[in-house]
């Protein structure tokens, strides 16, 4: 199943995709909460009230009609893997991690399928990340990779978009991964029975104006979903909703010679093999 | 003003301090919600909400009576700064930073006074750091440091325990940060109005079973209050409800000579000079 969270009159809703587009979830089953997040901590079963959707009359939109909004709205957490993909760790100078170098995003952040990322006017520094995100459907701490993914609702492009003199100002990332309108995430969520096992061996690439810039494998993980999990809730609890983003391969702008930035009026897309294929615009902010 | 949430039915209310108690604003006055950040982004006027519900007959708790919650329970963003004094980078073998070392924590680690703060199964480098909470009650972006305090609705003492273990473990400090129970956060907010401007010039005191381990100035932060305000919004939009938590002084167990680590059985306290007294317990995660 796919879920899709759009925007509607001011407001963040609820859909499901159907063979013949989109039904508005919210509408066709007014009990769902409108917002991703707060569904899947209500506990309600989305698969069933998609099923009951796609069963029943209600009316189809057309994919291409909707304004996307991000596939969770605002996540409890949203917790970033760097150097995940050892080629990558490698492009940047660094031996491959013993452990995962965890940061986190803020809402803010966020921007869905379609919207603009926003260069900001203090640098041009701008570089793309092309990231499988997991979204957490239920609450775990204390849980072992062989249980690992039962918590796992579902998954989603991302792109990771950082801004690289930020991100080296001091030896925390944070700052660099939070300016607004930087993490890309969508189109829509794709539920974890429709993908092989932990998401295992699909294509992730980035393209930037139409050129392959990453390409890659998702089994290229250095940790993978249910050891991060693992790893995750030793230390916290992981919440419905909360959103952990995996790391990116080799290729990004920064480790190329000559080096890529994006710049205003550049598209760039995430695709990953039957998860979708996420595509921004780029601005210079205002 | 000092407001305060509590625990009542399984629920978080918002409540006011009079001379005489706690009134339970949500009570007194039906139409502010009951978590604070969202009465902030609510944009309720809650120094006249509290003001009315002081002068009615409302019924008072005693202060004593109720089971305190984090004073903002689900901030949208948790902004935590390191090294910001000097005297304790230097105790840590760091320089005087140029940038301020920015990483976030999620809700997941906060605890509210009184409640006891958990040492995790994985680690006994369990660390106090006395730090002040401002929690932010107008959005902003780019906003210069002569304007940053509109932003501030008002301040708490914050305990940033870390694990020092995981907090080294990679060069992000993110995750030794993030252990369930281990951001406290209270007894309550006091608004900006009653403090110095930028809350200079409080002493700052953390305590470990009565003894005194830090003792320093909020004057003695390297980046204060607005210039913090105004190189994050330079990055990110502030939103009401969001908390920065402005670092802590000399004296962290990490840096002593021996180490010293909190224990089961441990109380220990941050005191901000007109801000408050934060007592928490520690006990062993089971």
């Amino acid at each position: 199943m796919k879920f899709v969270s759009f925007r509607k009159d001011g407001a963040v809703r609820l859909g499901v995709l159907a063979d013949d587009g989109i039904i508005d979830l919210n509408q066709a089953q007014p009990q769902v909460p409108a917002d991703l997040g707060a569904a899947l901590q209500a506990g309600v079963d989305l698969q069933a009230a998609a099923k009951a959707a796609i069963a029943s009359s209600a009316p189809r939109l057309p994919a291409d009609s909707i304004a996307y909004a991000p596939v969770v709205p605002r996540p409890g957490k949203i917790i970033c893997l760097g150097l995940n993909y050892f080629d990558h760790a490698k492009e940047g100078g660094r031996d491959k991690p013993e452990y995962p170098w965890f940061f986190f995003r803020g809402a803010t952040s966020l921007l869905a399928h379609g919207e603009p990322t926003v260069r900001p006017r203090v640098s041009d520094k701008f570089d793309y990340e092309a990231e499988l995100a997991v979204v957490i459907g239920k609450a775990g701490r204390h849980v072992k990779r062989d249980q690992a993914m039962d918590l796992v609702f579902g998954y989603a492009c991302f792109n990771d978009i950082s801004v690289r003199d930020y991100q080296k100002r001091t030896p925390q990332w944070t700052i660099g991964k939070n300016f607004d309108a930087t993490g890309a995430f969508g189109p829509h969520l794709v539920t974890a029975d429709e993908l092989p096992a932990a998401a295992k061996g699909l294509s992730i690439k980035c393209r930037l104006n139409g050129q392959v810039m990453q390409d890659a494998n998702t089994s290229d993980m250095i940790f993978d979903i249910p050891e991060t999990i693992e790893l995750l809730t030793e230390v916290l609890t992981l919440e419905p909703g909360d959103v952990i983003v995996m790391g990116t391969p080799a290729g990004v702008g920064q480790a190329r010679n000559p080096q890529v930035w994006m710049k205003p009026g550049d598209v760039v897309e995430i695709e990953i093999e039957k998860v979708g294929l996420l595509r921004n615009p780029v601005t210079a902010e205002a």
